[in-house]
């Protein structure tokens, strides 16, 4: 049988800046399936990651809009309260991603890791190296899309795969070039990785099990489209 | 332990029109996992249900743009081949969703079916009679997103479900109100599916277990964002 398990990581404390994110990901992993195994892949939502990084901040509410802008590379769209921007990353969202819901308290926001693959990279090296087994890491955001109804899980951090399966070149059952030939599937995983997470109340992270990930260094970088491709700017 | 888990469908054959794919379906449901059990949600790609309803038509390469017009309620952007429209049904993606890979033969075309919400109540009403138990069902295709590389499946067709989780009201774990509060489950369940789907080659379909869908009489529309609200015209 063709399976996948996506499992939440049970027992993740609420997170605090200096916390060992990595090693409390691994109490986790340990508590809850025991072990790793070869090809387990962790998703990470950036909450965690951020509060144990220290990208939260204390901003009074007339400071908000400064707050996003701050983390802002070019406005792209504005519409009352709303503000989607491209970050400093080049990820296209609603207020550079900054949040004030689940933040360290009233008045407090928790914005993006400042470089969200190197947060990645760290926590498969730090959960690897006590498993003696390095996992891919998806690190993620929820993201509203264009011309669509709500958010979906998306990667915004990668490490230990690439975020794209690149099919080009290969054929479909008849022999003719497939159409669609580059899947998202670190975006697909980061949603799949949702669905249990948002089940599983508060559960910031989720394993993977039984899905090959595209081999390579990749980076969430790859998933953004390329100015000179961009048809909504 | 808070797991999900997902299973490719299998031994589904090549799919003509006139087919009954929901008994081919539930041929592939007991064939894999015995039963269906309450909750299961059946993910199915539409290429098989556009060839069982005879969504298909041979044209030539020259009839190519105009079979795409065809199914375009309006073009949104266009660059060199590359045409992204509105289509019928209001969904946003590239060439109105037709396809030639996977097609029934060179030169034929797969388009989307004329109302996918009305294929996945057929499927469930099909599928559901047989076990004794009604399933929800998404129907699914690949599309590109503004902004990002590569496709991820997402919903085109729901029965039994709705495809948003409506988080209004919600409070976080400190009592604020969540931002994000509708989440596109329908899409990250297609997104989810794919993964699988993907990894067995040539599996059109698969199942989720362990997942509680939001209760409701959904419609894939209710995913399209209403043109008030779309800033990305």
């Amino acid at each position: 049988m063709t399976e996948l398990r996506i499992v939440a990581l049970e027992g993740i404390p609420e997170i605090r800046p200096g916390d060992d994110l990595a090693a409390l990901i691994g109490d986790a992993v340990a508590r809850t399936v025991g072990s790793l195994a070869q090809g387990d892949i962790l998703v990470v939502a950036h909450k965690v990651v951020s509060k144990a990084e220290g990208r939260v901040a204390r901003v009074s509410d007339g400071e908000h809009t400064d707050a996003i802008l701050a983390e802002t590379r070019r406005v792209r769209r504005r519409r009352d309260d709303l503000l989607i921007v491209e970050t400093r990353h080049g990820f296209v969202c609603a207020s550079a991603g900054i949040d004030r819901s689940n933040a360290p308290g009233d008045g407090w926001i928790v914005q993006l890791p400042v470089d969200p693959d190197a947060s990645a990279r760290r926590l498969r090296e730090g959960i690897g190296s006590r498993f003696g087994l390095l996992p891919a890491v998806i690190v993620t955001d929820s993201f509203g899309r264009a011309w669509r109804q709500g958010t979906t899980d998306v990667a915004i951090g990668v490490a230990g795969m690439s975020p794209l399966l690149d099919l080009r070149g290969r054929p479909d059952a008849r022999g003719r070039p497939l159409e669609a030939t580059m899947i998202a599937v670190a975006d697909e995983l980061a949603a799949a990785a949702e669905l249990v997470r948002g089940k599983a109340t508060q559960s910031p992270a989720a394993l993977v099990r039984g899905y090959e990930a595209p081999a390579g260094d990749g980076t969430a970088r790859d998933l953004v489209m390329p100015t000179d491709r961009d048809l909504f700017p």
